[in-house]
Parts: C-alpha cells; structure tokens; sequence
C-alpha cells in the first residue's frame, strides 16, 4: 500500500525535447499501468509541447481522460556558472 | 453602459513574436484602464511566451492579481493552401 502511494508520485512525465509522440506515448502507458492521474510537466520553451501533448491524449487516444487541472509557477536555476535565472513551468493534470 | 459590457471582450492580449516585456506592458495597460480581468491568450509555440507573461505580471507589477483561470484547448486552422492543422491554444485569465 505504501509503495502504490509513493508510485503514484511517480505518474509524471517531464517534457523534453523530442518529439510530442513520444510523451504522448508516456502519458499512455501510465495510465494504462493503472495510474489514475498523470502530471505533464515543462518548463521553459517546451511549455507549448506539454499543451500539445495533453491535447492529443484526450482528443485522440482518451476522450475519456479529464483535464484535472492546470498549474503555473515561476522556477528558479542555478546555472553552471552559478548566475540564478526564473523560468515559467506548467504541471498539466490528467485523469481518468 | 454597453458599450462598457461590450469593452469587456476587449481585455484580451494576443501573444505574438514580440518581446515578453511588450505583452507584459499590454497586460499592465488593460489593469490600469480599469479591467478588472485581463486574457492573455496564445497559440502554438508562443504558448510558453503567455505563460511567462502571466508570471511576471504577478511575480514582478502586480503581487495582487489572482490567477483566475487556465483553459487549454485545440484550435484548427486552414492554411493558404486550405488544408487543415490542428494547434494548440492557451488562454490564461488573470484578475485584479
């Protein structure tokens, strides 16, 4: 029981930079392995792909799936040289 | 007193290929017209560029406007040669 709860933290799928199909693929198996929610989280320039890749599981493959909800925030990196830079994230919720 | 209602639909900011800061301006503008929400809308990849302005609104001008809402959807465009495309499409609400 105890592991189901920390596996469930685990029901995130971090955008990058390849292609949307890939995630849209992620989001897929984790709900097929038996999450009932999945976090779609992005920061930076690969914000719009998150969008795309929520989209296109509901619109496509899951119709079923709802858009639990949407969160913004500003997070802080320490870049190599240790300059401090704010970047816009999101976290997409879905479940099913 | 229409014409105020009709002002209302107004109070949105397109994003574009300008720079943040511009749009952020827009946004400050509406506020202090008198709008008590303002839309920050975007497509595509500027999606990440309407994110961003909605956090250094509050992060950076305005501590008091709430994030009233996220909506996410699919919009589908016709290109100058008629076909179809599908787009991602962000409108974040913020109020005052």
């Amino acid at each position: 029981m105890a592991e189901e709860t920390m596996r469930k933290d685990e029901n995130v799928v971090y955008i990058g930079k390849k292609s949307v199909m890939c995630y849209v693929l992620a989001v897929i198996t984790q709900f097929n392995g038996g999450a009932a929610e999945v976090g779609i989280k992005a920061r930076g320039k690969v914000i719009s792909r998150a969008v795309d890749v929520a989209e296109i599981v509901r619109n496509r493959f899951m119709p079923e799936a709802k858009l639990k909800g949407i969160v913004i925030k500003t997070e802080e990196l320490t870049s190599e040289d240790g300059s401090m830079s704010k970047v816009s994230a999101i976290e997409i919720t879905l479940s099913k």
